[in-house]
């Protein structure tokens, strides 16, 4: 009878593989996030997790899939944080207004240590070919047609002006969280908070009469509002 | 009596190696405004200048500076299409519409390749600390302040009302810049043109009573009148 030899079973081979890549990627994100994908090298991920470089090839055969993972990690954040709440029970009027509230959210919460997913991203990348900025783009092209779909749910629901483009919309009011996040970025301190009312008061342009005017008094009076329509 | 070695003048390679410095900058630039700073490599640089690294070298001792040389070139460039006209002759409200308008300007024109310089760059590097990165910062800062004088000197000029706010106009501004910028990459052929629009919209709320209303029929009507006033 053959002696069996002692060794690791297959299964936990596995999930220690698993654990070890998802280990890589939760740095390689860190790294990204703060400095850019293009900043990200194998060398210097295998210096910070203190592994081989060799041993971070047996997970990651090329530095586009390193950088692929990384973006696919970073979409599903940005998924979690901020789209998730624009899907489900949340529709039209209030899926817009979540869309912006989490997105501000976002930024305040630092989901992404540095500026990168996916404003700086998305500037630097939108004239690139290839997975990885390919990648990038679509994660930024959801993200806008969520705010677009969201403006068409809420004519049917008749919470919208008909005569409000959805496209037109989408454009503003990223373009009023764009600003806003620069401001922040260069120490205006309230920016984000502005940015909130200020989103409010861009939606209290566009709807119907079936949206009380009270609801927008506030921040906290449109919330108070979207909540008592659920209870 | 020592024969003269046959070699060229210090001053004509002194020359040389100022047209070569230069054009390892240009192709640093087109690299970097394309992709961002990170994917400027000193290897890649070479074969696409069909230069030695060792050439290279001999140029920029570092990475760093030629990085630093690029943004250098970056910030040139940036001056001379945008900031520039906000000087001299141009003050206050000219100065803050033609800071709107030529940075418009140079998205149209394609000043640079991409959407690095300086936006897609300042959301990747305003969380890091360096010479690079500082350098980048400052850049965008002296934007910042461009636009925040030229409403200080327009409350001189008793062209825009003293209750504005300069810094809270520079962000409002550059916000509508950016949101611009943004819907341009996503593909809206207008956003550009619909942002100069919006740029003489946001204007006339903040003007005293001594700019004439007809100036803000339309973008043409107020250049019109802006070179009226030189003459």
């Amino acid at each position: 009878m053959r002696k069996r030899a002692r060794k690791t079973s297959p299964a936990k081979l596995y999930v220690k593989g698993k654990r070890t890549r998802a280990a890589i990627v939760s740095q390689a994100l860190r790294i990204a996030s703060g400095e850019g994908l293009p900043a990200l090298t194998i060398g210097r991920l295998a210096t910070e997790l203190r592994m081989s470089k060799s041993g971070l090839f047996a997970h990651f055969r090329s530095k586009e899939a390193l950088e692929l993972a990384t973006v696919e990690r970073a979409s599903d954040l940005f998924a979690d944080n901020v789209l998730f709440f624009a899907e489900g029970d949340y529709e039209g009027l209030e899926a817009l207004w979540n869309l912006c509230d989490r997105w501000l959210e976002h930024i305040e919460k630092a989901v992404f240590r540095g500026g990168y997913f996916f404003t700086g991203a998305f500037f630097e990348c939108v004239r690139q070919h290839g997975p990885v900025p390919d990648r990038i783009t679509q994660t930024v092209q959801v993200w806008f047609e969520a705010l677009k779909n969201a403006v068409g749910q809420a004519h049917k629901h008749w919470e919208i002006r008909l005569n409000v483009n959805p496209r037109r919309t989408a454009f503003e009011l990223n373009g009023l969280l764009l600003g806003a996040y620069w401001a922040h970025l260069m120490g205006d301190r309230g920016a984000l908070e502005d940015a909130r009312s200020a989103v409010l008061g861009h939606l209290q342009k566009l709807v119907t009469k079936e949206i009380p005017v009270e609801a927008f008094e506030s921040v906290r009076a449109f919330r108070k509002y979207l909540r008592e329509r659920h209870a």
